[in-house]
Order: C-alpha cells, then structure tokens, then sequence
C-alpha cells in the first residue's frame, strides 16, 4: 500500500486520558482509534494485524478439527434464565437492552447456553459424538474498570472453541491437543517465550482450568513460575498447592505480573445437564454430552504484544502479525522506488511504501512508530553507496545491499 | 470437509413460524438456525456461503480503492445528538443501553457519524482527499417487523464504504464508478441478470440516490423497469418522473417486485457540515468536505440468491457462493471415494465429501437440499459403467465419467 493513501496519520503524543501503553502506542501510529473507554476502532493497519492474529488462531484451531460458526450478540433470555445467568447477581457483565415488540435481550457476554441450545437438535446418538464447534464474535461486556486500553474491552472479539464429548476421557485427549494447540498458536504469534499455561481453579466441577498467561508488567494477574517445566500456577490457587509446582513438585517457584491471553476449561455436563443435552450411548442409553470450552481474545493478544514488543521509538511488530512486512521509504527516490515496490509486491511481500512528500525525519519517525519489521530506504546517498539501506526495525544500524539482492536477502531473514 | 464430520443436520421440514421461503431452506440444509425473529445465526454452511460472498464484495471496494477499518458496535450519544440521530423520533431503530460505571449507549445501526468523527483526526488538506473507508461490521436494527428470514434482520452484517471528497465533482465521478464495482459485484454473485440499478428518492440534497434491486416475487418494495436502458425507478419517486425512463425517456415501464440488495448515496455536506468535517483548499480557504455512502448487506444478498435459486428439492448455489464445489457421494465405495476425494483437495477443489454410513435416498436428498453445484456419486453401478455418475445441481440426469477426466471435467464447467 502506498503511504499516500492511507488515510491514518500518526500523533505525536497520545491523548492525556488514555494511560495504558498498548493504547498510546496503538493510537499514536494509527491503529486504533478511542469511541469510548474500553470501546475502540479497528483502522486499516490495525486490521491488518488484527486479522494475522486470528487466522493464526483460526488456522491451529481447525487443525483440531475446528468447525467455524457465528452465533448472534443479541441473546435470547430464556435459555440463559434455566442456567441462572440472566440474573446480574451472577453474571454481571450484561448490556441489556428491549426489542421494540417486546420483550427483553442481551448482548452475549460468552456462549454456552445458545450453543447448547443449538446443538442439541444435531446432536441425538454417541455416532455423533466429538464435535468441535468455534466461532469469532464480538462479545459485549459491561465492565466496571476499563482503563488497559485494548486489553480489557466492553466489546471485543473473542475466538471461543466448545467441544462435545460422550465422555471425560474422551474430553481429556482433546483437553491435550487443545492444550498443544494453544502453546502453537502463542508461538506462531511471537508470544511463546513469555507465554505459560497456567494452573487455574477448576471450579465446582473439576480439579482445574488453565490459563494462558504472557509475562508482562503491564499484567493484572501475579503467576508463579516454575522454570522447570515451563507452566505456571495461578495466584488464586497457589495456596491450596502449598507454593508447590503441580507438574514436578518444585518449590522455588518466581512470581510475575502476567496477563490471561487464553482459557481452557473443561465444563463436564455443567451446560449439558442444565440444558438438557443429552445422547444415546451404544446401548441407547440417554447420557449428558461432557463438554471443554477455549478461549481467546486477539484483541488483548495484540494489546500484549504490543505492551511487551516496543521501544522509546514505537512498536516492534513480530513478523508473524506485522500490518506489513516491508517499510519502503523513498528519499527524493520514486521512480526507483515504485520499481522496487512493484518488484516487491511481485513476490507477494506485504509492503507500506511511503510515497509522501515529507521530511526525511518524518519518515524515519513514522516507521519507527509504526514497527514493521524490515525498513528499506532508498536515497541519493544509498544508490552512491551500491543499492538500499536495509535495517531491521529492532537493529541500530542499516546495511547498504545491492536493490538486486532485497528480495532474496528478506525472503532469507 | 467430511459429511460425518459437519455438526450440522438437515430437517424434513421447517420450523412452523418460519414464513419466509429463505429461511424455511437454509435451516432445513443447516446453513443457519434462529436466535429469535431477525436475529439467527451461521453454522459452517452457511458461514461458507456468507463469506465467499463477503470476499467478493471486499475484492472489488478493494478495487477501488477502499481501505477496511472495522468501527464498534457500541455507540456514544455525543455525536449522534449533534446531528440530531440519537432522537428516536428520528432515527426509530435504535437499541439503547447502559454502561454500568454510567451513560447511556446505542448499538451502531449505520456509522456515518462515527466514522466522520473519526476521519476529522487525518483530513486537514485538499492534499488529503480523497479517501474510501469501508467496513464489514455488524449492525443491531430495532425492525418493528422481522419476518423476512434473513432478508431483515434486526443484527446484520452490513458492508458500509463511505468516501471523502473535496468537491462534487470528485465525488461524481467517484460515484459512477462505485455504481459499476456494484454492478460487478452482483454479477459474480450471480444476481446480474436480475438486479437493477434503480433511481430512487435523494433526501433534501441530492437529486437521485441509486438502490440496486434484485427482482423477485418475495421482495418488499416496487419497482419500474426499463428494459431498454437496464435500469428501474423505484415506486417512491415514479410519479414525479411522470412514470419515464430517467435515461431514455421510455414510458414503457412494467411494474416487479423487488428486494434492495444495496444502495448508494450521496451525502454531500450533510454529516462534514454538522460535524464540522473541513479541509483546507490550495488557497488555505476553509471548506466541508463532500461525502458518498454505498452500503450492501451480504446476508440479505444471501437470502435473496436463496429465494432466487431453488426448486422443489432445495437450493441451487451459484458457483461463486456455493459452502462447496463438489458434493462427493459414496455408496459403500469408500475406499475409491476416498482417492477421488483427495485428489479434489490436491486440486483446490472445495469439497463435502458424504462418507456417512446412511441410505442412498437420504443422501441424494441432502445433496439437493444443500445445492452444491457439482454432484458426483461413486457406487459398484457407477464403476461398472466406467467411473463416477455426474451431474450438475440443475441438471436432472447425471451421466457417467471416467474418474481420471473428473477434475478437468469440473475445471471446465
């Protein structure tokens, strides 16, 4: 895309009000844009990223044999009345608005119940039975404290797996791969390092959930860490371990500020028995269905990113999740540059080539900001020095390489 | 995908309120189920079908020269009650709500006033225009009357481009070309030959507006063809043009029933003059900027290529739109279907394959519920005969081809 025509400018300085470093980042290079607090805007290289995020996660989950759907935000209280939910003394994270011809709804805060309620007409016999139903939706909650800019959202959109089961050890093998799918996909996203599945409470229902937790001092969660097996054990239950990895029995266990970007649970026939989802087993006897459930919200997983990949200058982008992957910046330089663009985008490498007619300074400023991983500038001086200025945006220093060499030379980094 | 894998089942019948023929089809082949009136949801099917077309629509406001964003569904009043729209009065769809730490939200029916809010950030110059931002996103409707299937929907995805201009004739000629990406657009989605542009009401400050009206009996609105020019006035304004062609001045008009599958219009200065939109011009005079808007809703257009496309056994998808390209059926062939499966995917040849273990008559009769366009069916019959039966959707006999000629077989047609 040429920077010409991009509509989005960079500010610099972020709005006083807005004191999460996610969102002063994300804002200042045109990602996002504030509708109100924990309400944001989507802009074109804000998309862009946020798109990388979820078909990674949508890419791993059909791996597993994911099969996508789209329920409505608009929900329907009478299933979620039978569960007890409805009520704002249990679930307390309702928008509830009325339809003009009646009645009342709310804005679906998670899944469960329409889901149950949708399945149980394809779902009679164990013949069909696992199923695994996922969807990205955009989720509404009425939250109290929205102040960690795209990391804790009134509406967001959430990746949430339900998985069905005809038993629990059958659920336990699919916990697994959901387990490995997640530490996948955390890795993919460039998060893997600093990610640990996370030893959580299980519930009334069994021993334990897990979450996914991305060490980071902007986190709101405290995690212990046992660097041993690489998991963690959530703050809420590390009492009950008496300070003592649940995996290796290690207890030098370190605590970290981290920040939930996943869950995974297993919610036996909590939902099934509620409402009334049931099966016939071999002997066609009528059996509740066992069912997991998995979240993710790409919105924090880009919040968390961003929290923890940047500098004094602005955003690092791992490349995985970059809005583009090449920076091309022409100093007084178009003709040659729009070749290299072309040449570029001929080998389908996603590129932001800025074409404006603005100060050098500028341009360097804006790319910093923005963090595309590689920056390839072209000059009067560079074409004296054999080529272009390559730099990745986490290096100091630019290297000159020949314009015949850049594609191979990225298609290498 | 795999048939004995897909969650979804089909039903003999429909559900007894569900009046309209689209909906009565695509929840009997699975495609969606019903929340509540106007409100229901895609299962994979149908989420297939709804983001081919999506993807069409998207290539060509790419084409020219859209940038996406994705704006939220929660609104703030602020802006809307400068223009005057947060008024029920006014704007009579409105679902309100309330967040908790306090004030008072909208759930986005339309986005001009946030998007011209957002834009008043980046546009400052002439040099800044002009600029098309669109979005897919989904917008909540309080529809008195919800019996349409998903024709009127009261949560919908809405595609809604809006464009930026510094005068009128930027914006004219910006216009004519938004008419011929949707005139293209309803031609890949196969709906050319019976959707029309149609010169309707332009509000106080324009002329014409332009809705693109597909014709079918199960339409809400009347139309006036001319058959001559390709075009059509639609009944609100067909008086006042003493019941001629606006084009050619044909007074042979005839009268059909319609559904608008999309509209365009435009805006002038009426939002950029409430909301105080300005640009400076080349001598640094202060001006408003002028805008179009050009939306089309990808469920409606799904409903309508339902209502269009069918017969007494189901649907029959458009190839463009269709979940699959080739519904593969074996009867106890499975090890042959199975290779014949593979080599389709090898070929990126979009695929359900039926490997369930149920009677001929059940999955011939899915087949034509679903409405795939390619049927291929493999049986000891068919392999005697020298390889598979195929046939397309429309089609009423299949003939036989040899397994090796199948994948160019399809590739042609």
């Amino acid at each position: 895309m040429k920077q010409s025509q991009l509509f989005t400018k960079t500010q610099k300085q972020a709005p006083k009000d807005e004191v999460s470093l996610n969102a002063q980042l994300l804002l200042r290079a045109g990602f996002i844009d504030k509708e109100m607090a924990g309400v944001y805007s989507f802009l074109p290289l804000g998309l862009r990223t946020l798109n990388k995020i979820i078909e990674i996660i949508r890419e791993e989950i059909n791996a597993i044999g994911g099969q996508e759907i789209l329920l409505t935000a608009l929900q329907n209280p009478k299933i979620w009345k039978i569960t007890g939910r409805w009520d704002d003394e249990v679930l307390d994270v309702w928008f509830k608005t009325k339809i003009k011809t009646g009645g009342e709804v709310g804005l679906g805060t998670t899944h469960e119940e329409p889901l149950v309620n949708l399945i149980k007409k394809h779902i009679n016999s164990y013949k069909d039975l696992p199923k695994y139903v996922y969807q990205f939706q955009t989720k509404f909650r009425n939250e109290k404290r929205a102040k960690s800019g795209i990391m804790r959202l009134r509406e967001f959109i959430m990746k949430d797996l339900y998985s069905f089961h005809a038993n629990q050890e059958d659920l336990e093998v699919y916990y697994k791969k959901a387990q490995e799918a997640y530490l996948k996909i955390f890795n993919r996203l460039g998060l893997g390092d600093k990610t640990y599945m996370t030893y959580a409470s299980g519930g009334t229902f069994s021993q334990y959930s897990h979450e996914f937790q991305t060490i980071t001092s902007s986190g709101e969660d405290l995690i212990y860490v046992c660097d041993k097996c690489h998991i963690a054990v959530n703050k809420e239950i590390i009492k009950d371990l008496n300070h003592q990895c649940p995996e290796c029995g290690n207890a030098k266990l370190h605590e970290e500020k981290a920040v939930e970007v996943g869950n995974i649970f297993k919610l036996m026939d909590k939902f099934s028995r509620a409402l009334d989802l049931k099966y016939k087993d071999k002997e066609g006897k009528s059996k509740s269905v066992i069912m997991g459930c998995y979240g993710i919200g790409p919105q924090r997983v880009m919040g968390t990113i961003t929290e923890i990949y940047n500098d004094n200058k602005g955003i690092i982008w791992p490349e995985a999740v970059a809005p583009f992957n090449v920076h091309l910046i022409s100093l007084g330089k178009d003709e040659e540059a729009q070749k290299i663009y072309d040449d570029l985008l001929k080998n389908s490498i996603e590129t932001l080539y800025d074409d404006r007619n603005v100060r050098a300074g500028e341009k360097f400023a804006d790319s910093d900001l923005i963090g595309i991983p590689y920056r390839v500038v072209i000059s009067g001086k560079s074409i004296d020095a054999g080529g272009v200025e390559f730099k990745k945006r986490n290096e100091i220093k630019s290297k000159i390489i020949p314009i015949k060499s850049l594609i191979s030379k990225i298609k290498q980094s």
